[in-house]
């Protein structure tokens, strides 16, 4: 099953002219035929073509599915923007995949780079949300510092570090809205450290070698995601 | 710690080429000085500096570390080549900072291409071996058939699949030998599946969505690395 992106207001909804080429032209979708829409907010909706047009396709809604695809557990995921843009949109495309509900981007005192490219990002959530039949797409917040991130409401609080004392698999409890912070390239400065373990974060290990920080984000998302599995 | 790729044999040891550029060009290297080398084999070694020259620096090994960074469980993920070869070499580095030991392509039914592109995942091995500061690279393999791959000798054969009912970090078990099988784009035929089952492998869940081939195969890797971490 192929599945189109739009934003849903009523009945009849209008492809965008990327997602209209791709129905009239690639998959050569007719009038009256089902396609597929996610709305990126939760919904995925069956709809009737109407008027097949490779600018500006019309179809109409029949059946709506909420919660499609819904990732089933709360996660939130910061990362510091990382000096290769490449690996960012890595990252958010395989965090889409796997099921993470926030990303944000964060600057810590050894992220080398300020900014990301959101709409770029964008682009890569929606097909990454497309590919694995999720209807809604996670939030992805602009830049946040470190500080601001430190007094945010979780209920569960992580940081990963190289040589915490304990596993993510062993700390981690279901059920709870999670935040792991993911450093840069450089790690965290002592002095963060200690912050985020006045503000209450405990700090979780992850892996056995020094790992990447996009390679360490994908890897707290796939285990989150898979001892939430049942 | 940067660490350099050698084949050592004696005590005196000739960086590559490009080896040699990097030590003495951009890391800037003198005489005497002491840096650090792995074989690809499992060992990490100390060596003196005795003749930089951005060609062919020369080294003296003064001590040596076996086993460093050893992955400590055996895991061989069997991985069909994929359409998009820039999947299959992100698949190969992640794999080898997570942790893996084989890493097997494997012709399915729905296998679209037959041919990986050996040099070039073997350069992939030895940069993400330094940056996860692992001694030993995991082995990668010629291609095999799904058939040869059902008739080799694991402790533990599972076989990734969307709709399996057992979650792999339920099944999976510790200090065994373990091979996981992760099908093409199109996913393993009804025979496939058959064929598997009466060669005892175990079909495991590793999602709550459709993950991409490769998604799959490092979510497997990060879910076994973390459930040995300890």
């Amino acid at each position: 099953m192929e599945l189109f992106y739009a934003s849903v207001t009523g009945n009849i909804v209008t492809l965008s002219a990327e997602e209209s080429r791709h129905c009239v032209k690639v998959l050569r979708h007719k009038k009256n035929d089902i396609i597929h829409i996610i709305d990126g907010l939760g919904t995925m909706y069956d709809a009737k073509v109407i008027q097949p047009d490779p600018r500006a396709t019309i179809v109409e809604i029949t059946d709506r599915h909420h919660d499609f695809g819904k990732v089933p557990y709360n996660l939130s995921v910061a990362l510091s923007p990382l000096k290769n843009n490449a690996r960012y949109e890595w990252f958010v495309e395989k965090a889409t995949e796997i099921g993470i509900t926030e990303i944000i981007p964060m600057i810590t005192h050894y992220t080398e780079k300020s900014k990301i490219k959101i709409e770029r990002l964008e682009k890569i959530l929606i097909s990454a949300a497309k590919q694995s039949m999720r209807a809604k797409l996670p939030v992805l917040h602009e830049v946040q510092s470190f500080e601001q991130l430190l007094r945010s409401d979780f209920e569960q609080k992580l940081i990963a570090v190289c040589d915490a004392h304990s596993p993510l698999i062993e700390v981690y409890q279901k059920d709870r809205t999670t935040l792991i912070l993911i450093g840069p390239e450089g790690g965290f400065t002592q002095q963060e450290m200690q912050l985020a373990h006045q503000q209450g974060f405990i700090p979780v290990r992850i892996g056995n070698s020094r790992l990447r920080a996009e390679t360490a984000a994908i890897v707290a998302t796939s285990v989150i995601a898979n001892v939430n599995l049942n």
